[in-house]
Formats: C-alpha cells, sequence, structure tokens
C-alpha cells in the first residue's frame, strides 16, 4: 500500500481537464451510433476481447419486424405481471449478462446455483452463477397458467415485455435460498424484504423473448449499454484490456486513485490499451444508498475533471439489482463484466457487503468477498485484481496517507461516522440517517471535487457544505 | 416402478440361507487380515477400482515405529479436547474418506466447502467437498496456541489421538456456516445443537499426523473398514463394479429389493461380479435414530437369512457423523465412497433429510437430495442410482405393489405413523416419541424377517411384537 502510494505520487500525473471528449466518453452511445453498431459489424481487432460465457452472447429480444407478431401472440396468453426487480431481470436477461442464460432459471439451474454457485454446460464446461435469477408466482397465477405451456409478462402498465416459452414451474423454498444465497435469515435484508418475503411460493422458469429493448424513460437510458454494445465500444478503441469497477455509489478518492493506479499497472504489464469500464449499478439498491441519478451525475463531474482520462474510461450502468449478498453477488457482479468484454476485475473491501441487519458488526467478513472470487468455479478466465482501501470515516490518516499532497485533505477535517449512525440509529430515525449516509458520501465526493478544482482545501468552506442538499453538485 | 416390481416377481428368486458364509462376510477384516493385507500388497485385478478423489487415498495414522515419539511430541504441544463429533472427523480424515483433505480444513477449503461444495486443486482439477469438516476453538483456546505452529488433539481421557501441524486460526461465522450448509437457520437441527451452538468463535485448520488408528472399543470396531481395507476387499472379491448404499436405520423391505434389484440391473449391464457395499454411518446421529449396535444386529440378520447374498455384499461401517443437511450432506456420503472404491451409488427419496425443526413439513424436497449429486462437481465419475421407494407408513398399498406377492405384507396391516406422531408430539414427549421411532422400525424390520423366514405373514402375531423390545430380534 505505502508503495503504491509513493509511486502514485511520483508517477501518477494529475489530468488536466479534456472537457472537449468526456461528454462523448461518458455517452458513448446514443442510440443513433447504436443503430449504426448494429448496421456496420464492427473490425475485430488483433486482441480479441475475453469470450462471453458459454462462447455466444445470449440476446433475446426478438428482431423488430417481429415486435408487433409477438405482441399480439403474448395477449393471447396467461399473464404474469412484473415487478420493477423482476423487469430490471428481464432487462439483464434479454442483454445477455447472465450467458448462457436464456431466460428464468429452471430447477436444474436454480439448484445449481444455490448449491454450486456455477452451471455445467452440455460440453461439461462449467460458468459461473452465483445468484438466482428467479420469477415468482403465487397459486392463483399458477393455477391460471393451468396447462399452457408460454406465459407473457407485463410491465406495470400491462404492455407486454416479453414471453417466456417452455416454461416449467416448480416450488419457491424462500427460507432454504435465503440462507443459501445470504448465509443468514436474518430479517431485515433489503432484498427479501421487497423482493422475496412477499413473494409467491412458486418460481416459473423458461426461455425467455423479449418484445422490445427495456427502457426506463428517466434520462439514462442512453447511458445503459449492453454488453454488445460495451463489447463494440471496447473494440473501437482497440482495448486490449479492460478492466471492470463495479460500485454503488459515488467514486470517491480511493476509487479514482485505485482505477489511476490500476491501469497503470496494466501498462506496466505490457499492454498498451487498458480502458476502464466504469459500471454503476443501477438496478434495486437499498433506500440509504445513494440514488442512480445523483451517482450518475458525480461519475460524470468525474470524468468532466478528467480525474479519470475520457479517452480510456467508458462509464456505463450495469441493469441488475443489488442482492447485498457479499461473497455471493461479487461472483455475479465479475461473471456479468466478462459478459460485457472485461478480462479484469477490480475487487475492494467487503464487495456487495453491508451491516448484519440484526447484529452489531458486518453481515460477511471484509476479505471473503475477494477470496471467494478468487476461487470461484467459472471465473478461471478473469484476472482478479484485489485492492484494500481504508475507510474514509474511520481511518482519515491512513486514507490521507495515500493522497498525492496536493491532494490531501486536512487531517482536521472528518466526514461523520454514517455507518455508525446508521447500525444505531431507531427505525424512526432511519429516513434521516438515510439522508446522512447520503449527505456523507456526497461530502466525500464534494471534498474530492473541490479539491481536484482547486488544488487546495478550506475545512470551512467544506463544513458549511456538509449539510448543504446534493444540489451543490450543479453550482 | 410397476415395471421393476413385475421383473422383480418374474426373476429374483427367494435367497435359501447361506449360514455357513454369512459370518466372515459380515466382518470381512479381522484384526490378523487386516495385517496380512498390509504386509502383502493385494494382486491388482484387471478392472481397476475408481481413483481416489486428488488420484492417491491420503492415509494419516504415523508408521507403527514412529507412534512413541509422536506422542512424546505431542505431550509438549498446546492442547485440544476432541469431542466424540471431533474425535469422529479425525477418524475420517485419517483413513482418507475425504481424501484429498489431510487435516482439518484452513480457511481457503472452508469457503470452497461453503460457497461452491467442492475443491478446486492445484492442477486445476475439482473434487466433491459439501460438509465443513472443521474444528472449532474458543478465545482462551486460541490465546494458549498463541505463537504455535502445531497443536496436540487429546481425546475424552486426555490421550493424545493426533497432532495438527502447520495451523492456521480463523473466524467460525456459525450462523452463515449453519444457513450454507443447512439451507436453514431455525434451531432444532440436530448436529447443529450438538455440535455447532456451544462451539468456539475459531476454526482452527491444519495437516493431521494420527499417532494410532482410531478406536471406540464397542465391540464394532473390527466392522470399521478403512478406504484401503474395503479397496483390497473388492479387489479379492474381483470386483468389476461396486455399488453403495448409504443408510442410517436398519434394512427394510424396500432397500433390500432395492439392492438386490441393483445388481440384477448392473449385470444386465455386463458387469460380471457387481458387489454391494451396504455401509451404515456409525457417526454421531439423532436421538430418535436406532442405535448403531441394534442397526448392526439387523443388518448382520439380513445376511444370516440371506436376502443378500453375502458373496457379493459387504457390510461396514462408515465412520462420518451426520449433519441431516439433505442435498448438501448426500454429496459428502457419496464422494466419501468414491474414495473407498465404489463407482455406482444408490440414492432414494430425501437422503439425509430430515423434518423441518419448526415448520410442519419435511426440511428438504423429496427430490433434491438425488437431482443435486447428479448435477454435484467433482461427482461426474460416479454413477449415481436414483431410486424412490414409497413411505412404508403412509403409502402401504404403493409399498405393497413392490414386494413380491410371496413376502408381501397384508393390507389390514399397518405400521405406526411415527414420523406424524414424533413432528406433533410435545417436547416433553420426544422420549417417548423417540422410542416410538425406533420401535416403528424395529417392526418394519420384523415384519420383513419374519415375511423372509416363514414365508407367511400373521398380523396378530406382528401386533403382538409390535411393542416389546429390540431384543426379539435376538430370539
Amino acid at each position: 500500500m505505502a508503495t503504491m502510494a509513493a509511486s502514485l505520487r511520483m508517477k501518477t500525473p494529475i489530468q488536466s481537464p479534456t472537457t472537449k471528449t468526456h461528454r462523448a466518453n461518458f455517452s458513448p452511445r446514443q442510440s443513433s451510433s447504436m443503430i449504426s453498431y448494429k448496421q456496420k459489424p464492427i473490425r475485430r481487432i488483433s486482441c480479441a476481447l475475453i469470450e462471453p460465457d458459454g462462447g455466444k452472447l445470449v440476446e433475446l429480444v426478438v428482431p423488430e419486424s417481429q415486435r408487433d407478431v409477438k405482441k399480439r401472440e403474448a395477449m393471447d396468453l396467461p399473464k404474469i405481471k412484473l415487478s420493477r426487480i423482476d423487469l430490471e431481470w428481464v432487462h439483464v436477461l434479454s442483454e445477455g449478462w447472465a450467458s448462457p442464460l436464456t431466460g428464468f432459471m429452471r430447477e436444474s439451474e436454480f439448484l445449481q446455483t444455490l448449491h454450486f454457485n456455477s452451471l455445467r454446460l452440455g460440453d461439461g464446461s462449467v460458468v459461473n452463477m452465483s445468484l438466482p435469477i428467479v420469477l415468482d408466482i403465487d397459486d392463483s397465477q399458477k393455477n391460471r397458467i393451468s396447462g399452457s405451456t408460454s406465459v407473457a409478462l407485463l410491465d406495470s402498465s400491462d404492455n407486454p415485455v416479453a414471453v417466456l416459452n417452455n416454461i416449467e414451474i416448480y416450488k419457491h423454498n424462500k427460507e432454504e435460498r435465503i440462507a443459501r444465497t445470504w448465509g443468514t435469515t436474518a430479517p431485515g435484508l433489503p432484498y427479501v424484504e421487497e423482493a422475496i418475503t412477499g413473494a409467491g411460493d412458486w418460481l416459473i422458469g423458461g426461455d425467455l423473448e423479449v418484445i422490445q429493448p427495456i427502457k426506463y424513460h428517466d434520462g439514462l437510458d442512453c447511458y445503459r449499454l449492453s454488453p454488445s454494445q460495451l463489447r463494440a465500444e471496447f473494440e473501437k478503441r482497440n482495448a486490449d484490456a479492460v478492466f471492470a469497477f463495479q460500485l454503488r455509489n459515488p467514486v470517491h478518492n480511493g476509487h479514482a486513485l485505485l482505477m489511476t493506479d490500476t491501469r497503470r499497472r496494466l501498462l506496466e504489464m505490457g499492454y498498451k490499451n487498458p480502458v476502464l469500464l466504469l459500471h454503476p449499478l443501477g438496478g434495486f439498491t437499498k433506500a440509504d444508498d445513494v440514488p442512480l441519478s445523483w451517482r450518475m451525475k458525480q461519475h460524470q463531474k468525474v470524468l468532466e475533471d478528467g480525474v479519470l482520462d475520457p479517452e480510456n474510461t467508458v462509464v456505463s450502468i450495469f441493469p441488475s439489482p443489488m442482492h447485498y449478498a457479499g461473497p455471493t453477488e461479487v461472483q455475479w457482479h465479475a461473471k456479468a463484466r466478462i459478459n460485457a468484454g472485461a478480462n479484469f476485475y477490480i475487487v475492494g473491501r467487503d464487495p456487495a457487503g453491508m451491516g448484519h441487519p440484526v447484529e452489531k458488526r458486518d453481515l460477511y467478513d471484509a476479505d471473503h468477498g475477494k477470496k471467494v472470487l478468487s476461487m470461484a468455479p467459472g471465473l478461471e478466465r478473469l484476472n482478479i485484481l484485489p485492492f484494500r482501501w481504508p475507510h474514509t470515516t474511520r481511518h482519515s490518516r491512513k486514507w490521507n496517507s495515500l493522497i498525492p499532497p496536493e491532494l490531501r485533505i486536512s487531517s482536521s477535517f472528518r466526514v461523520p461516522r454514517c455507518g455508525h449512525l446508521q447500525r444505531t440509529g431507531k427505525t424512526h430515525q432511519m429516513d434521516s440517517c438515510a439522508l446522512v449516509v447520503g449527505k456523507c458520501w456526497l461530502n466525500t465526493m464534494i471534498v474530492w471535487l473541490q479539491t481536484t478544482l482547486v488544488g487546495s482545501l478550506n475545512p470551512s468552506l467544506l463544513e458549511s457544505l456538509t449539510y448543504t442538499n446534493g444540489s451543490v453538485l450543479e453550482a
């Protein structure tokens, strides 16, 4: 760590803003260029990207010419209404993040996921698959489906989104699913409360045909690049290494240093053009995580300010919902990025972890994520880059030692210990606590932005920003 | 099922008792022949037995010449006293049932077991390993060990049993271990209550050197053949297929039919001499299972009465403790038998399962065991023989359809629904209920023995035997 910090201070140049390119890099594919990608196949560069799991990227959206027919077909089938999280999974499946899965899991896939975190393919090879991607139905839905072999999936406005074919219905043992996925059955797991506790007692698997690309119309769809689009982008940039960084919070100083240093290390290893996939998670997150729209604004700032070089950085949204299942989930995060073309994956302390919902401790051992990732079946092709950065809030001295002097934050400045507040907060304080956590991250981000922009730090100015709302970002 | 029953009625001859050989076959290796096996290597037959996991059978008992030295060495080390279950695991490890494990798991093996039910070896190959084989210590034991790299393991009389070398101490997250192993954290799991709830907060892994073969001095040690001894026995018999049958209860009619039919099927497949390994589990079992000594008496009867042919049956004790962890545990049961030379494994309904400790249902789906087994990493070499037999107690009509007419039990006779009694029994009734369960199995066994011996059934005679104790077996 000390060595890295020293080499950083010596070698890492502070990027000057390169405002003329950042916009294009932040949203590399607008819809027009997406179409042009589909129309003109990209020339393969000599260093081919890592192969998707199963050898071929799964894409489940029906050709545009068949959409109307498929929609009419759907209207005649038994119907299942999707929750927001269900829709996010349809999105994930439709673009092949979970390749070679071709739809919601049947029982054989579900059992392999729960017990082995992996799937054995027909040829005997193994791909990683650690999270169940399943669709639940209740007794009455099951009865309505009756003898049908296909069902239609509807969005919240009752529009048909997809058809699920060759269906298989099997029991949904929620307790076992939760225990084997999270390693606990304690009440208060965010995904469980949102998507499992009230779910039906049956799961329905099958092969998906998705009627049209999933869109959310939230102003961020243009940032939601599919694995196929990301691969095209990496190829266009002649990337000979792609290193992915999953995050669900604003970029902080530690992240930025880590990503910069990773590129330096890859160059030292002989790669000519390592490209960073900065890949914020865009699906369901818990209430006290910073909302996606704010995170995206912050990521945009990071590129605008040139701290990450837009020339070799692609920012895009990963559409998966978040389980907070620690070592089990980090495998999913890594596996999905293989399908998007990444052959290096950065993993830090306690990935996808959270505090234990009942006990006063972290739910997972902070080192288990990277250990499990390095041993996971089906991820042998992926280069795992473990990294441990100190807590910004608890170990500010250690933290500061990583930061080049010209960017270093005065040690007299302390960000509130939000994690602590959150854990000790009573239920009725959770809302305000969530805001504090949000602000805490925003503080970190503001500190970092200010430091980068101004090159010096005024603690009293920062203090004054601490409890204003997030709109300071737009100032 | 119907086909099999029909073919059984037509083809399966009723064995006449072959009393002259049964004794030798039931306990094929007395201590003298064990020694002769070690002194004279057995000639390999042309059809080699299946290779042990990792290519070489692990054996951890130090040579006799070094025992005294090792014992003195142990006395100078920090000491850990073993529970009965710990000792059973030392036994399991010492004989290579868990090959290629060379001792209690270190964290890397523990994590792979919890998450993947398998271990990746140095050469990239994968072996199955679904149950954590771990040794817990508490804070004060951890402190006493301090900087030592080895510890001595003592039995209940403080005799040194083994030395654990190159130790690694790591956290024992009991909740996560239980959730990932059993798929529930509900209170009342027998192994959890016996061995985990009160266990220390640390686990200690390392390489074992076992000072002398583990013996229990209960009159049954001669039946505890090691994998190496079993392999020698199968080779001596020129077995070209070995099919293992794990059980923790008396053999009942369904079992017997199943084993007989399996041999028939293997002969039809072209094997010349399939040998049955009838392999009762001998370690920890829950209070309401029939004790090992009674089960062994019953198994002996089965051979004496010639229902299983002693010429091609080896009865031996599997020293592992029982987890009752269903689909997770059945993998361990199968994997251990590979190490003993079995290349076929019979699996029935709900293997290693039990009732949910809190809810009124089975803990596991009755079909998951065989499904998980057929998909488990590291068990690809093993031929899984799934079989479903009806409950004796609940579906007597279906059950009867399997039984040749001359052995069939009158449908007016019903064995008490002990499972039901047990589940509805209040806590204070558990003891008597456990006895009922024991008797229930004994009833089944008595019915079966009587039917086999007499060739006809007298329900009133059976009724009179129902609530006498197990000593009728010796009558």
